[in-house]
Order: C-alpha cells, then structure tokens, then sequence
C-alpha cells in the first residue's frame, strides 16, 4: 500500500470536519438553530436519492450525488455566501477558487483534479447532472424557510420578486420541482413570509 | 406529474431534517461540541467517494453512497446507540426495525422497499458494499477520538481491548483501512487516550 497517499486522504478527511461549522442563513425545521453546511449537504443528497425521477433530463446519479457532497466545501473557507447578498456574491468566486485550490489540494492529484472539476461542473450549471443539483439546492431553502414560516426570509426582508428571480433557473434541472417551487413561492407570499413589493 | 407522489416524497425530505437534532457521542475535532447524525452521514459519504479504492473487494460506489447517506436515518426514533453500550444495543433491532417502518414509509412503496432495502443491507453487513460502509462507520469514530485525544473515550472509561473487538470487522471491508486504524489505536492507548486493562 501507498502509505503517504492514504496519508493524503486523512487529512483532506479530517479538514473537511470543519464544513460542520460553518452556518447558513436558514433554520432547521424545529428552528432551534441555524443549519450547517454539512448536514445541508447531507440532506440535498438524500433529496437527489429521492427525487432523481423529476430530473428534467435522465441523470447519472451517482455523479449528482458526488457534486452534491462537495459543492459547498469551499465555504470552509470563504463562508456561506447568502444568495441574496449581491455584495458578497460579486467577491465569491475569487474566495472560492483560492479555497478550492487549498481544499482539494490536500489530496492525492487525481483526487485534487476529480473533486475539483466535479465542483467546478456544478458551478457551471451546464450539464444535466449540474443544472439537476442545483435544482435541489434551490428547492431545499425554499422548504425551509416554508415550513418556518419564512423565518430567514422574514429577518432578512427578502421578496416575492427577489426570490422568482434567483431561483427560476431551478425549471432547467427540473420543470416538476420548479411547478411545485413556484407554487410555493406564491403561497409564502399570500401569507406574509414573503415581501410582495420588489424594492429590494 | 402524480402530485400525490410527489407529496410523500416530500414529506419523507422534510421528516429527516430532525437527523440533525440526533447527537451522537463523538466531539467536532475542533470539540465545540457534539457530532449529530446527519453530519456524520454526510462525513461518511466523503470517506467513501475518497478511500474506495481501499475496499477489499471492489465495490459498486453508488450503493455505498446511498447506504451511506440513509443508515443512520433510523436514529431520528430510535436514538444513537453507543457502540460500547451492551445494554442498549440488546434493544437496538427492534427500536430501528420500529423506526424503518415508520419514516421509510412515509415514501412512496417502490421507494419505501428500496431505503429499507438498503438499511438492511447495510445492517447485515454480507455484501461487498456493506462491509466496506461499516468499515468506513467504525473508522470515522477513531479518527474523531484519536484527534481530540479520545476524549469520548475517556469519557465513557473505554478500553484498547472493548475498541479492538468491536472495530475488527473493518477488515472484511478494507484490509489497508483495518491496519491503518490497528495502528492508530495501539498509538492511542500508548498516548493515553484508551485505557489498556479490559476489565470492563
């Protein structure tokens, strides 16, 4: 065995502990605190197990399920960039690419190249595989602050026209799961989770 | 599209979201706090994607990944049960069997067979697959405990041998991975963190 690359392997394990501290901006179903950026992964992985059928286009699952497990590992290092800050998502992806480099940089090069174009993949939102989990990451928030009635939506004043906006692109990974989105969105507006004017 | 369908599968996403109030005994390496469920199902299925070349006997990676992902979901009813707690493990089946039936089953039947499928599967650990999953579930933990000075270990008085006779199985998954973790535990007790007598 090729002690030194194993080596290599733990310690990108070990690194990659510390996505369970990083926060994002909504709240777990029994709002008793925020959610982390591990567990999110975990969930969205879950969700993709489950809703595969809705793809809007036949997907590997196993590569969905890869990007969806490394997607977010760069926030160890730049933070969770909330969707709605326009200021911090101008600085992301300068934050993320360093972080990627360091990140994936602990493992063996094959793995380096593997995980990172795996992320890169997802990032560019191209392939049926991308657009179908970012269709999930889109959706998963959406249930959440839903279902805490609008809870992060509300603390940050965020609107119906802010939130069509950012997440309409959830039809091209999946046209059943965007129906069912926006028919969400609207029901959060016509109960007061969500800001109808569009100011912001 | 069959909404009713869709409804369950739903519902099923939004019921796991409690894996993550499930602690379990491990600390975060950083020991701010406990690990729960859900971040260490989503910690796992990174092992597996990085260390499945170490498997004994090649392994189909999209069944660990979702053995992985839905093992522990059980624990949203039944709780964590400690490795070395004797007790609770006597009463540990039929608590999860208990638990399967009620949160699987909140899926659509195809999908209700398959999770349940899988959980058994991995619970039986006959297969290819399995063993290398519960070789990748015992090693987290010493990895977990090795790096924060066992101090899980030291909590609950636990013995080289007690960790030596219920981690062995690694082996039937990954030779290469049993000898690392061999290694690390015999380092442990040397460093202090396991207690060497096995009066317990």
């Amino acid at each position: 065995m090729n002690t030194e690359r194993l080596e290599w392997q733990i310690a990108f394990i070990l690194e990659v502990d510390r996505l369970k501290s990083i926060l994002r901006r909504s709240y777990l179903l029994n709002e008793t605190r925020h959610e982390n950026t591990a567990e999110h992964s975990w969930h969205l992985a879950v969700m993709a197990l489950v809703l595969a059928e809705h793809a809007s286009t036949e997907v590997n699952a196993l590569k969905v399920l890869k990007m969806l497990l490394v997607h977010d590992i760069v926030e160890i290092d730049s933070g969770d960039t909330y969707i709605y800050d326009a200021a911090g998502n101008a600085t992301k992806p300068e934050r993320e690419n360093a972080a990627a480099r360091r990140i994936f940089g602990l493992l063996p090069p094959d793995q380096e190249a593997e995980l990172t174009q795996l992320w890169q993949e997802f990032e560019a939102r191209e392939t049926p595989e991308a657009k179908f989990a970012a269709a999930l990451d889109r959706l998963m928030p959406l249930l959440h602050n839903y279902h805490t009635q609008g809870r992060s939506w509300r603390e940050h004043g965020i609107s119906e026209d802010q939130v069509m906006r950012l997440n309409s692109h959830m039809y091209e990974g999946s046209q059943t799961l965007w129906e069912y989105a926006e028919a969400l969105i609207h029901e959060a507006t016509a109960k007061g989770y969500l800001r109808e004017d569009n100011s912001n």
